[in-house]
């Protein structure tokens, strides 16, 4: 939830004067995302997402998310299609930001996801994997292994706080990833979405219409990506893995893209990673947010208790592979 | 800002399974309202607003809300209708609290509003009014007049942090209200919006397009309202009256509705009594909202520096009338 940027009426109407929207008919800041500011807006010309980037995306980044989402917009993936104003740009500056207009996807998200729309889900997060195996442009994963002891450190204490005992456990799960051989992560790479939570995704009834959100995409092994949906999706109430969910999400998939062997028999570490990493970016946001912030940040702990889990999975099969 | 209730999937598909609308197509919190939760909803039949009425709203009240609104709606005022359940019954109930759908309305609110915007929403202000004469439902202004004391008692040292000899002028403000002849009040009454601040008002380009947020209005003399209206659409930076602002206001209102002498004699008292109403009700959130709350109250100050302008105000034309 958040609207970090007022835009006045001048800069609203000088910025939709340099494309061919029309006037328009509404304009509401939508409670939606926590990096950026969203904003509903309709024009003569139909409904529209308008955008401003704020913290944490990477200026730098943008042209890579806009050239993503446009190619699986034309290719009829369903998402976000950034829209050109009449100079042919996408990207542009509203208010001193970043800012960018995009289509208008119909679907809601669910907050509790039932079996049938992790199996939807899962057959489109496959077929966007396809969809993008031509994609050209190439993104490092900023929040990739290589990152996470750089961003535990100094914060054992912490965790301890959170949970006695917590701290060798992250330390564990730190050299399970790190003490993994090279040829473990010889898996089938792509472009990910890397953040297909369900709040991320949308749904008519239980048929997954489109994915949004896709400032943390980047190239990496698909399956983690699927690795990071089983986390997001299977766990009820962010502790029991809910084995019928998680076992649609993969044979959803897999109606689309079928694994390797090679695939499976990593997906337990992909997934104890893919907890981690997300325990760690709330781990940082929990001790760098004060305690009179804006917005309180979501728990660590319920990543903690997914990475008990995957402590203990031996094999895709415990996922309902 | 504001979206406080999380309204659930299965929440919401039971409370639309109640009414004729199709399925939801689109469900996003929007962040507009302090008082209540608002999202955007959009259906097989079309767009529509569903409120969750939160604090504030007295749940005894919202029958004449609703019914108001349906009034305006029904003779083609522009104002969200409420759409009826298949029972007939628009007040519902959603996640346990009072809930209402209502239909879209085009139009964007001007955080600067210019002259052309207030004559023409002078005018449909004075259209709503002529609209509301037959509405036969009364409801007591209970941020009326006799309310102020109270809500000033106790809050005198709190006006002086704000700005030294700020409490002496808020006596003197109100001894100048108490002390008013009753004569001076019998002007025309019917059912006032008393909240029609600019982001209460929608428009395309300069036209007022309509009417939202109706949860102050009650029973009060008519020209109160327009007093309300100067004090939030005619005040620069909430400090320099805009005299062509005011006097476009005005005089759109008098293009429908001309003023009675009385009426303009008394208009600098009720500017004076909107501003203390609007500087108490600041004051007190300001008071008592804890240092550490998610969101800040409005500065009472902006309210002060109006009551300086109308203390001086001898008559309508220093308004522009």
């Amino acid at each position: 939830m958040a609207v970090y940027t007022h835009v006045s009426d001048e800069a609203l109407a000088s910025f939709l004067s340099d494309y061919d929207l029309g006037n328009p008919r509404s304009f509401k800041g939508i409670a939606e995302g926590v990096e950026n500011s969203n904003f509903y807006l309709e024009t003569d010309k139909g409904r529209y997402i308008l955008t401003l980037f704020e913290r944490r995306v990477d200026p730098q980044d943008l042209p890579y998310f806009i050239a993503l989402k446009r190619h699986l917009a034309s290719k009829g993936f369903p998402c976000p299609a950034p829209v050109e104003a009449r100079d042919g740009e996408a990207l542009r500056k509203l208010e001193g930001q970043p800012a960018v207009i995009v289509t208008f996807l119909d679907g809601l998200s669910p907050r509790v996801p039932n079996p049938a729309q992790c199996r939807s889900m899962g057959a489109g997060l496959a077929r966007m994997h396809n969809t993008l195996a031509d994609f050209p442009l190439e993104r490092e994963n900023a929040l990739g292994p290589a990152s996470w002891p750089k961003l535990w450190k100094g914060r054992a204490e912490a965790a301890e706080e959170l949970q006695p005992g917590l701290a060798d456990l992250i330390e564990e799960d730190l050299s399970a990833i790190a003490g993994a051989r090279p040829h473990q992560f010889e898996i089938p790479r792509g472009t990910i979405h890397a953040d297909l939570f369900p709040d991320n995704a949308f749904f008519l009834g239980d048929e997954f219409t489109g994915a949004i959100d896709f400032y943390f995409a980047c190239s990496d092994a698909l399956a983690y990506d699927l690795a990071v949906c089983l986390n997001s999706w299977a766990f009820e109430d962010g502790k029991e893995y809910n084995y019928s969910k998680g076992a649609a999400l993969i044979a959803g998939y897999e109606s689309v893209r079928p694994l390797e062997p090679h695939e499976k028999e990593v997906l337990p570490l992909l997934c104890r990673g893919a907890a981690l990493r997300f325990f760690l970016t709330r781990l940082v946001d929990w001790t760098d947010t004060p305690a009179d912030a804006l917005v309180r940040p979501k728990s660590p702990l319920d990543y903690a208790e997914r990475l008990a889990f995957h402590r203990k999975a031996v094999s895709a099969a415990d996922y309902g592979a």
